[in-house]
């Protein structure tokens, strides 16, 4: 596609090349148009119609929206913004410098803009900083037909029909009323009669994966939002939930693999590779001087490893099989917490739990590794086998158990402390369940191998 | 609510419990239901009317409905399942024993019958196991009243009625019309003339993953689901490929932690201590195997720790620090693959952008863990110093960039093989790079240090 569309440009068969962008979706277009030189973008984009090109303008790349803001005339700037719904404006306009946005503001209407400033205020991870504007609202004591009226003269302009919201004349919010429901309603009834009027809603400043979760749990495609009197003031809708949800599990991932999120929607070629280091270093400096103080153990302990060398050759597997064990147990109870199946009040449950699970698999980890043991060193004179296997096998069992309770502790705890619990992940349970097993594996030895 | 819920039962005042439920949204009736014994639930669940009844028992766990099952007339079996989409059906289906399945089949109609036993064929990964078969089927040719006619005899069992389909006589799918394009149109225009033809759709055999991707992408609330003949068979709803989505995370992150996912939806706290046992198990013992290797670099190099003993400290460090570079990009990479962002043939251009992030992030590291070897070490009278300094240093900055290369090599490789580039996170790489990253320690210290 990308071969063809550059082959058109190039002998300036723009109709051919029209048509065949009239083929494709929106989604596709603005993914061939990132693929495009920066001459290449604004020749191709004006040959779409109005509308498709707002819907295109939308899913194009920062870097290129911001480089067609300052290829546009202010006629087709209105154009294209005149055509968008709010949250897409909204989600734009924050991620331009102050003067794309002085002059994009210059170009819509003072309600418009009145609207967009007040969208903005919202806090960037509140339920009004996704939400729309542009809703169908219902009137109480409208009939079905009126109902049908008011759809057909706000529906080209709002960003969904499938449910209507019912206000009082105060514009509280009274109830909503499915697309499906009025369909199948005779045209004379009161709306008020056949909606739903144990209505769901969130609050503007609400957090907006609080307002994803309640649309999966409930099955929404929409969401009312409404102000601290309860007036409705926007939507949510579906498709922005999905980002929300989205953006939340990355940084969950981010995270748990000691990578410091940040807000940018880049991809990973996209994003320079200054800032993959910067979001990296913090965490690799604070684990690496963490680690330190495993070393200390370590240091401690010398006189003791000399005497049984061999000792040292177990110290990766013992804290290799900790750090597995801390974030096996450490990410179950993270994504537990992140999707509401636990709380902190289960925290003597999970432990409960995780020291019957470390029961079974240490006691499962100690017997295959003592065989392993004695296949390998059955036949050595320097040390008795059957010591060592003994020691390293009650430590595997009492780094499991250790390891487990850590793993599982920490992230209940950060939630308690309201802290992110994946910040409770892998990178940082590993530190700190290593410098525990090097301690229970020598003070084991000591005491089995009055070392 | 479980208080008061219990309090009602106790004091027969079912009138009350009715009004109080009829109050509550489906899910969060099911919340209540699982939270009570197994003689309340059917008592609560009988008090439900007809229609939220069956939307309730979508919600509750899978043991509750098969107690309820259990505890049905033939006749409430065929109330509650008359109300079922389809796709409720058979995920009801998929989690019972196979005498629960034939009760409820012999309650349905062969119509029914025979279409639950087609979904049922699909494998469980496949669009066609998602989808559902009520949608709003339009003729080519009809006109905007007669599709709304139509809508409205089909509306009540569809499960949305926000896009509808067109077909042609052979059932193969031509276009797709929104509510609100017909809404908008005359109602004796022709809805072959208004109707989106360009329209995207799935196979039946698309993977279900691709399925919830391409909805997203394409913001669907609705994806039509066509046959090898493009005959329209279905459709998949937005809360379906949210699920989905949900689903594939949740086995992305249990992978990434070195856990075997399984297809139970029980949360944490409802999975046997056995179950989470067997999941975890299978990776620690692999993984505790592989770490015997790192154990027998150190006994090959076991002479030269003796006589600097002060090297053994160290090895906590540049094995965790090694460890976490390596998870940091194996976990951008996989999210990059698993979001499209990243494809196989971008191999080369990831591993040099690693290699840019690991000399940037290396030589920071091993400046700082200079400065503390120093200020930790400045009098020690045992060993130089700046010797020590400078290996750790040089090991520290190839550890991070081998580490980094093999983290993002691993899952783009994996990918190549049409495995699940999850399996190639934290774990599995850290114990790859841990031997790596001893292995240099122990090569850069002979050469420097002359033992």
């Amino acid at each position: 596609m990308l071969e063809k569309t550059r082959e058109l440009i190039r002998s300036k068969q723009y109709n051919q090349l029209k048509e065949m962008l009239s083929d494709i979706q929106a989604p596709d277009i603005a993914m061939l148009l990132d693929e495009l030189t920066p001459l290449e973008i604004p020749l191709v984009f004006r040959l779409l119609p109005k509308e498709l090109a707002a819907e295109v303008f939308v899913y194009i790349k920062n870097d290129n929206q911001e480089m067609l803001i300052k290829n546009f005339s202010d006629s087709e700037l209105k154009d294209v913004f005149g055509d968008l719904y709010m949250d897409d404006i909204v989600d734009i306009l924050e991620e331009m410098p102050a003067s794309v946005v002085k002059r994009i503001l210059a170009q819509t209407g003072s309600e418009t803009r009145a609207t967009i400033n007040q969208l903005l205020q919202y806090g960037s991870e509140s339920a009004g900083s996704i939400m729309t504007t542009e809703y169908v609202g219902l009137k109480s004591g409208m009939t079905v037909k009126q109902a049908f009226d008011k759809i057909r003269k706000q529906g080209l302009d709002s960003e969904t029909v499938y449910t209507c919201y019912v206000t009082a004349a105060d514009r509280k919010l009274l109830g909503a009323i499915s697309i499906r429901t009025l369909l199948l309603a005779d045209p004379d009834d009161v709306i008020d009669d056949i909606m739903e009027d144990n209505v769901i809603s969130v609050k503007t400043g609400d957090d907006r994966e609080f307002v994803a979760n309640q649309m999966k749990k409930y099955d929404f495609v929409a969401m009312p939002v409404v102000d601290n009197e309860n007036r409705l003031v926007g939507i949510v809708t579906i498709d922005d939930a999905v980002d929300v949800i989205e953006d939340e599990t990355e940084e969950d991932f981010a995270l748990m693999a000691g990578i410091q999120p940040d807000d940018s929607e880049d991809s990973y070629l996209d994003t320079p590779v200054l800032v993959h280091a910067k979001n990296r270093i913090m965490w690799l400096l604070f684990l690496m001087l963490s680690a330190t103080f495993t070393g200390l153990i370590i240091t401690k302990y010398q006189d003791k490893l000399l005497t049984i060398p061999i000792l040292t050759s177990f110290i990766p597997m013992l804290m290799d099989t900790g750090g597995n064990c801390g974030s096996q147990s450490s990410t179950v109870v993270i994504r537990g917490l992140a999707l509401n199946e636990l709380s902190a009040k289960d925290l003597l449950k999970v432990i409960f739990k995780e020291m019957r699970i470390s029961l079974v698999v240490g006691a499962i980890l100690a017997v295959v590794n003592s065989v392993r043991i004695f296949i390998m060193y059955h036949n050595s004179t320097e040390f008795a086998t059957a010591s060592i296997a003994v020691v390293v096998g009650i430590t595997l069992m009492l780094t499991v158990l250790v390891s487990k309770i850590v793993g599982c502790t920490l992230p209940i705890i950060a939630s308690k402390l309201r802290l992110d619990p994946a910040i409770m992940a892998a990178p940082l349970i590993t530190t700190i369940v290593d410098a525990c097993s090097i301690l229970i594996f020598f003070n084991i030895a000591a005491m089995l191998l009055n070392i």
